[in-house]
């Protein structure tokens, strides 16, 4: 619902993108954050290469950038935060909940996904390469073990602050999702519950359908299945 | 001066750690933004091994835990932010201004971190392994991109959002504190000038030495020089 071209907000998303990373581009994060707030949302799709003038808005070379009047924001775990301010319901009024929502958006981001990130690296970017063979073991031994940190923190709560969902569990389950080429999530029953229960919720389906949407669109001719 | 121990704020710091931490370890980026918002705080030092109960208040088993009243928060992005929140001159109340610095601490720790990251892994931790030789080319052509693209946007301002120093510039000069066994950030000249600029802070200064002071002073028996 709330992809609408005449929306106040805009993101940005890549018209096409490969396979592997269909359904995990980042503006999946913050369209899925739109959905939960019910703020309705217009795509600018980037073709590739990008414009050198796009560095002006992400200096990063990456998707997504927010557009909303004279805010021009990049980093999905800043426009998660900014997008989170205006929902209680995602983002807690309450100083000492909101302060712990926002430690697990930065706890997802830079205690959890570089580990990930770097197993997803030797697995989709250089997996013939020797170096990512040797390193293998070691990178999943280490992923391994950020992802029993979260699981012993997550115990048998619902969320990772107890029963309300928050953007710090939007961010978490969008991190955990980048492993999805593995079963290192799944395996972990509550982890692998926690990971579906976010899945499940119909702003996330909302949003994962309207990237996936874009991609079928712009799909290169002869990349057809 | 903020380090007083009868203050209501208390951060957990490692009482020591190999010479190749010191003045890098996580801590020091929250005493840097106590002290430029001039909050006292209070140390808790921590042996190693630390307690497994400790894990409740850090589930990654890191350093540092904030304590202030109620409040209990781990992720120095998240703490640094916190802090912020208590003085503009460390984060502006303008809400645009507000948003983009609050994005420079999650580009610091999600957009650049990561990749020096990975370098310093190779250098300090698997020094000696044959993975670690193959890869060292190629992460630090990462490392190299990504300091280009803080250094295109930086150009010749004195901070990441031109005249004003923000918990963005807080975060990104710890960042690139970590490369300091390199001269990937020095002989860039306007990200070595912006990594002087954010070092000689009398704040910094002052969190530095007393990071530092007590790693001297718990120096186990046989490490001194």
């Amino acid at each position: 619902m709330p992809v609408d071209p005449s929306a106040a907000v805009e993101v940005t998303a890549f018209a096409w993108v490969p396979p592997f990373a269909q359904g995990v581009v980042r503006d999946l994060r913050v369209r899925w954050a739109l959905e939960e707030a019910e703020i309705p949302y217009r795509v600018r799709l980037l073709g590739h290469p990008r414009s050198k003038d796009y560095l002006r808005e992400q200096p990063f070379d990456q998707v997504p950038v927010y557009r909303e009047g004279d805010l021009q924001l990049f980093e999905s775990g800043a426009i998660v935060q900014h997008i989170g301010a205006r929902d209680e319901r995602l983002l807690p009024a309450e100083p000492v909940a909101r302060a712990r929502a926002i430690q697990w958006t930065y706890a997802a981001l830079n205690s959890v996904e570089p580990a990930l990130a770097n197993l997803v690296a030797i697995d989709v970017f250089y997996a013939g390469e020797e170096w990512a063979k040797l390193r293998r073991p070691g990178a999943e031994e280490f992923a391994r073990l950020k992802l029993k940190r979260v699981s012993d923190w997550l115990g048998d709560k619902a969320w990772l602050e107890g029963d309300r969902f928050t953007i710090g569990d939007l961010m978490m389950v969008s991190v955990l999702r980048t492993l999805r080429h593995t079963d290192l999530v799944t395996s972990v029953p509550n982890l692998g519950a926690y990971l579906e229960r976010g899945q499940a919720r119909p702003a996330f389906q909302q949003a994962l359908s309207d990237q996936l949407a874009a991609f079928r669109e712009n799909e290169p001719k002869g990349e057809a299945a």
